[in-house]
């Protein structure tokens, strides 16, 4: 089956190689700009880089569309592809029905569950693809594709993909932010970013073998208040971290009240 | 140099094995508790297992006090030394000044900056271990027993430690929280837990190799407002999980406001 991609950033470019490798026939790939286009084309041995929505003239039988959820809907309006051909999204926030407006297409949602870098190279066997289908033939093609790139596949509808999505925005993104805050506090004391990397890991390598709430430390499940008035004292130039503090740490209290 | 450890907990069992292994004399081992002290006493093949913090009549030249925060000014007041012994504690959020009133002895910090659980192995060698000391010869023995067993030391002091400890509450204990509750949601909506571990792993992975508010991304960064919507309504069973996404929200926000 003829494969086309649609977009060319980050996770096309990943999935794309993974395709290639795992022997599937990747045959074309769109992309608004030039050089994106073209530049992941030339990556994968049989495609070639198109500009153009229309592939209802092809033999293209599995479409994968990678682009910025925003662009999402302005794609579905302008694609156009082979009646009963499958067209499948890789976004983890977009339901399923995202993709009614794309004619004669059965759909599907292909989630590599992953965070991606053009430049960083990733073992696609490790990261988990969410699967969703709307009707049981589409799902066993998606299934099949899946099972030649990764060795963890999960069948998840739209409604528990958004739970998942905010489940990730807590361990991610908010994570993120909080070892941004503490690099920024590092640097502000005049001390090497790098110093707390091995506790970092450690602590997320420990809250992988345990539930976090039984292994947490610090001051705040300590109801060290002494401490804690420190550190607020030590954030007073910073209101906003200060209030994140404060909530924080209620919210640890919250899980083990003062005995 | 003959070593005596106070204490027998997390820190003391791996402090004490990394200090035998680099051909330390570790002659005494101190736990009000007997079988804490005997066990570790048979880890390390010359120690003896005592009750008593009396160790003025012994030949004792550095002694490390590992006892829980709480428990370090008892300690103090019952602790005696030979006269110039060398006296430091492993606390990351006690000053030198907490040492003070160890009779007779030149005080020091030696904080190796990782969390211990008797279970988990760890290389010393990769753990950074912070020093100060109340004298330059002090810091000079401390400094080459640093060496002796890791790869990286430092010269932090009492107030730096502080700021330094802010910045591991931030990164370390409030970030477990965070994986916590992604936990918790995972696990109300029927989802595995070990999901999106992958992600996890590369999120900290990425935001070591960059500043993270430089990497951000997810619905706040972006300041699409109808998933964060979306998101707080699932919140609606957990009022202080929707505070802790708005403010974390704002926070990601306000370092990048809408274009």
């Amino acid at each position: 089956m003829k494969i086309a991609l649609i977009g060319a950033g980050n996770v096309a470019w990943h999935l794309g190689k993974a395709l290639m490798q795992a022997g599937h026939e990747v045959v074309a790939v769109y992309s608004p700009t030039a050089n994106h286009r073209e530049e992941l084309a030339k990556e994968l041995a049989l495609a070639v880089p198109i500009k153009t929505l229309d592939l209802s003239a092809s033999a293209v039988g599995l479409v994968f569309i990678m682009v910025p959820d925003a662009a999402l809907s302005d794609v579905v309006a302008s694609l156009k592809v082979p009646e009963n051909s499958i067209v499948a999204h890789t976004s983890g926030s977009q339901p399923l029905t995202a993709l009614q407006g794309v004619t004669g297409a059965r759909t599907g949602v292909f989630y590599p569950l992953q965070t991606f870098s053009k430049a960083i190279p990733v073992d696609f066997k490790t990261i988990p693809i969410l699967l969703e289908a709307e009707d049981e033939h589409t799902l066993q093609v998606l299934r099949q594709v899946a099972e030649s790139i990764s060795q963890e596949m999960h069948i998840v509808d739209s409604a528990k993909r958004k739970h998942l999505h905010l489940a990730a925005v807590f361990a991610c993104n908010f994570t993120n932010h909080l070892l941004g805050i503490s690099r920024e506090l590092l640097q502000q004391a005049d001390l090497p970013s790098t110093l707390l990397q091995p506790l970092i890991q450690e602590t997320v390598a420990k809250a992988m073998l345990q539930h976090p709430f039984q292994v947490q430390t610090g001051p705040a499940v300590r109801h060290d208040q002494n401490v804690i008035e420190e550190h607020l004292e030590l954030l007073r130039q910073h209101p906003s971290y200060q209030q994140l503090y404060q909530l924080l740490t209620q919210s640890i209290q919250a899980h083990k009240p003062k005995q």
